[in-house]
C-alpha cells in the first residue's frame, strides 16, 4: 500500500491571466512547490532540476477557489532520476491537471546529477503505487 | 517544405530562480508567447486553450544571454485541437528545451472549443513538418 | 482602538531570484493577496486598482522561510479611494517591507472607480490606526 | 542637458491578470528590466538591491500593445545609493506609470552596499535631470 503526499497551495490573484482563470505556467509553479515540500520531507533536501515534464490540463483554477491541492507518489525510481505522478485538484476536489515529471537530484557547486542514497531510496520506495 | 515559425523572447531578471538560471515553469512562458504570435499570424487570433504539454528540458538559460528563441512547427491538425513541435534555444543556439504541445481554438464568451476554418487549416498546414 | 488585519501568504520558490532571495516586485503581489483578504472581509467585494505604491525595502525573504505575513491597516478614506498601511514579516518576525497603498474601487464593466457605501465605510473605519 | 536612458519591455499575455490587463506588480517588473540594462550600461554591473519604491500608476497596458518603454533618469546619487526617475509608457506613448526608485549597489558575496566609484559618478552623472 503506496503512502500519497499531499500538498495545499495558495491561488493568487497574480496567477490568473486575461482568460480569467489560473495560466497553464503557473500549474508548474503549484507542481513545483508541491515537489520541493515532497523532496525536503522524503529526502531531507529539496535541490533538484526537472528533466521532463508531461501535463496534461483538465480543469480551470480560478483566484475565488484560493487553494488547490497536490498528491505526489513515486512511479519510477533510477540512479538519480526520480518520476513522480502528480495529481493538481481544486479545491472543490476536482482534477484540474494530470502530470509525469522527471527530476533529478542537484549538485550545485559540482554542477552534476547524483545518485539517491540507500536511505532514500527506501523512503522514496514508500511512496511507489 | 514546410515553414518554421521563429519568434525571439526577452529573458528577464525575474524570471531566474535561486538556483541562478531561468526556472523551469517560465519556459512554458517563452512558449507561449511564442504561440501567440504564432496564433495570431497563421490564425489571426490568438485565442487557444493549452490541452497537453510534454517538455524536456535540455539546457539552462541564464539572465546574461539576454534573448531565447522559439521555433515553432505543426505536428497534426485536428478538428478543433493543433499539436505543436517547439523548439527552445538560448541566444547562443543551444536547445534549452524541446516541447510538444497541443491546444484547441477556444471561444471565450462559449468557453467551448470551436473548430479551424479551412483557411485557417490551409494556413497551418504550411507550418507542417 | 484599531482593528489589525493580518493574512500569512507562502513563499514560492519561483517567487526567489538569482540574488536567492525572494524578488522586489514579488512583495507586492504578497501585498496585494493580503489587500485581497482584507477586501473581501471588510467589503465583501475585491475588486479594486492599485494608484499609487510607497514601498520601503528591508529584509530579505527566502524560500525557506515557507511563509511570511502582512499587516493591513487603513491610513485614509476618501470617496472612492483607500489608503492603507502595509507591513509584510519574515515567518521570524522581522520587518521585511513597509508600504503606503492608494487604491480604488472598481467597476469593471464601467471601468471607473466607483463610491464605497455608507456600511462600508463604517467597516473599513474599524481598522483606521 | 541630460541623456535619458530608454528601453524597451516586451509584453507578455503571463503578465496580464483576470482584470485584462498588465498586472500592477509586474510594472516593477518593466523597470527592473531597464533599470538592468541601465545599470550594466552606465556601470558595467548589473547587480544593485531595490531599498525603495514609489510608482504613480497612471494607465493600463494590455497584451495587445505587445511591447512598452521605460526612460530612467537619475534624481540624486549618493555614496552608494542611486534614486532614479522611471517612466513607463505604452507603446502608443502613453505614461502608464511614474516611479521614482532608490536602489544600492550591492556586493553579493559580502551581502552589504558598495560604493560607486569615480568614474562611475561621471558616467550616472550624465543622465542627472
Amino acid at each position: 500500500m503506496a503512502l500519497v503526499f499531499e500538498h495545499q497551495v495558495g491561488v493568487r490573484w497574480r496567477d490568473t491571466d486575461a482568460l480569467g482563470h489560473v495560466n497553464n505556467a503557473v500549474y508548474l509553479t503549484y507542481l513545483e512547490e508541491a515537489r520541493d515540500a515532497f523532496y525536503l520531507q522524503a529526502l531531507g533536501d529539496p535541490i533538484y532540476v526537472v528533466v521532463r515534464v508531461e501535463i496534461d490540463f483538465r480543469a480551470e483554477i480560478r483566484h475565488a477557489d484560493r487553494t488547490a491541492r497536490v498528491a505526489i507518489t513515486v512511479e519510477r525510481l533510477g540512479t538519480t532520476s526520480l518520476t513522480t505522478r502528480e495529481i493538481l485538484r481544486t479545491a472543490a476536489g476536482e482534477v484540474a491537471a494530470e502530470a509525469r515529471v522527471i527530476t533529478v537530484r542537484w549538485d550545485q557547486d559540482a554542477r552534476a546529477a547524483i545518485p539517491f542514497s540507500e536511505q532514500q531510496r527506501g523512503r522514496l520506495a514508500e511512496f511507489s503505487g
